[in-house]
């Protein structure tokens, strides 16, 4: 555990929708949507830099993690479908007694330029992708409360820690 | 992560929704549903016991993860709420290339022995408390794939390993 950088937690999903901007007075709350694809949790812990960054994005979008039709397990890449990242910086928690603890957590700042870098690069990955380069990539607001609903054919949860 | 006998996921939910049965020429699918609670990821891997099923309960039903009306974090029991708890032989992966691995998962009839178990104590457990008597506790069958649906108010997605 104590050597962990970041965490993954990959979905499946048929579909998938983020709240990115609550309400205010004047506005009401924004969300973004995906399609059949892949739902991306993710979080740093103390360590995570730019290196962690690239493995994450292509662990995420190149592991054959999804059903297609003929039921072969391919990339979300190859599928192809929709990508919604999600910032999660409750997966870095440890459990101490009946709460648990962050202190592993990466400093806030660190943490959301990080965030910023992973988007940046799945969005480029993708659409430089042939299959998938008309599939969208959409992502959380760092630091905000992540509001969230999916629905799924099976979510085959996976944990990849680096 | 040699030593990981068993892993938990937790996430709040406002509802949730799991197919227990699926559809045959003679019948419809069968569901479960929950209310505001938990859903329990659960993975067992070679070495799990009684012992860590027990661990895992307590775990799963005292952590103090979900916010309450007053903004306090209390357990599932305290607050009180339902619990939906899902059999995901997946978390047990290890990436290896692009593919992931199960080798550690434990061996499927002593699995499904643990998961009745692990879902038999907390729905005493749940039975047993006062302010969570009239709580639900649904779960998913062993062994079938977990067609699910949520929404949540912000999934506070925690990770929890035995």
């Amino acid at each position: 555990m104590t050597s962990v950088q970041a965490r993954l937690l990959l979905q499946q999903c048929l579909s998938a929708k983020l709240m990115v901007q609550p309400a205010t007075e004047d506005e009401e709350a924004k969300y973004v949507t995906i399609n059949r694809g892949l739902i991306v949790y993710i979080c740093f812990l103390q360590g995570a830099s730019m290196d962690t960054v690239d493995k994450m994005a292509k662990a995420a979008l190149n592991t054959r993690l999804s059903s297609s039709e003929d039921g072969k397990l391919v990339s979300v890449l190859d599928l192809p479908g929709d990508v919604l990242i999600i910032p999660q910086a409750t997966l870095g928690g440890n459990l101490k007694g009946k709460v648990m603890q962050y202190h592993r957590n990466i400093h806030k700042e660190e943490g959301a330029n990080l965030y910023q870098a992973f988007v940046d690069l799945c969005k480029q990955t993708v659409q430089g992708h042939e299959k998938a380069k008309n599939c969208y990539v959409q992502a959380g607001t760092y630091g905000n409360r992540q509001v969230f609903s999916t629905e799924t054919n099976g979510p085959f949860t996976h944990l990849i820690e680096f």
